[in-house]
């Protein structure tokens, strides 16, 4: 497995970690078998999408925060940042990707996207990759 | 890994495609492990959810188009179809499921869906097995 | 794998497992690979969360609930229950975490949920562990 870190700029961010979870494959020499990508924060999360506008990360950013406004007046949690637990159970702690002929099986238009939810802050990330059984 | 296609006829739909994935598992042999069911679209999905009541559908789709509607006059995304882009990242774009004496290990009520957001379009999902070491 | 019960207690709720799978992982011996904690129910799922402050909890399920509203006049399922059949496909039906060492890795405040979303029942979940290739 590897360690990543990850620098987050704003409060709410998705950053493009395609690269990095490729490059690992690489380094491993990994021909079969599937990628796990983890975040081990409660107020973060892994999800895929569009790579190519960046507009559809500022609509899914900004939609997520409709749906969980960061002030609710319910709210019990005193750390205030219930809003960022709900995003991160909502889009998921984890993704799995194909590996096949050693390269991720990404859609043409899909990235791996760490999301930061209660930023900026340094941030980390697992990979862990499953090989094939010969 | 198998690629297979589907053909969706709705803007908003689930197909489902439990028994393909079980007839893969049987092609393949495989007698225990994980299939993974993922979705190389960044405006559509893979859930896992009831197979019994078609109304269970319908008012998933329709529950999700309230929370996320397709017209929303903040969105930046020329193409109009953010929406959809939020509904892939909120039901993932994968699911796992066991794999225990060569089916799939799935609660009575369960099937694997394929969840179209922006269609009616020809679409592709990807199975794949690991099967355990001996 | 491994076939867990759990008694919930009100319609609404998330148990913390992390310790069952972690015994799981003991008893195997497993020292380095993936575990999938699965909900075989489509009114129920798995979630990684704050296992620190219990107000995370009932914020969570309480924003779901706002999101989610148990009665809607536009549902068309028999059972009445359509709000936790999208609060499953919403948080997911499993989770995977890694194991190194003959350990979850989880971050400082993660611990593993079995969400209940219509309750008060019995309920299964599985756990299935992947162990790297030697």
């Amino acid at each position: 497995m590897k360690k990543s870190t990850v620098k987050t700029t704003k409060r709410d961010d998705m950053i493009d970690i395609t690269t990095e979870v490729q490059k690992y494959i690489l380094e491993t020499g990994i021909q079969e078998g599937i990628a796990l990508v983890y975040c081990p924060h409660t107020t973060a999360g892994i999800t895929i999408n569009e790579n190519a506008d960046p507009d559809v990360k500022k609509d899914i950013l900004r939609r997520l925060d409709e749906l969980f406004p960061w002030n609710h007046t319910l709210d019990m949690h005193m750390e205030g940042n219930t809003a960022a637990h709900l995003k991160s159970s909502t889009v998921g702690s984890s993704q799995q990707i194909l590996i096949h002929k050693g390269s991720l099986v990404l859609g043409r238009w899909q990235g791996v996207y760490f999301c930061e939810f209660d930023g900026p802050r340094d941030r980390q990330y697992f990979i862990k990759l499953i090989a094939d059984k010969d």
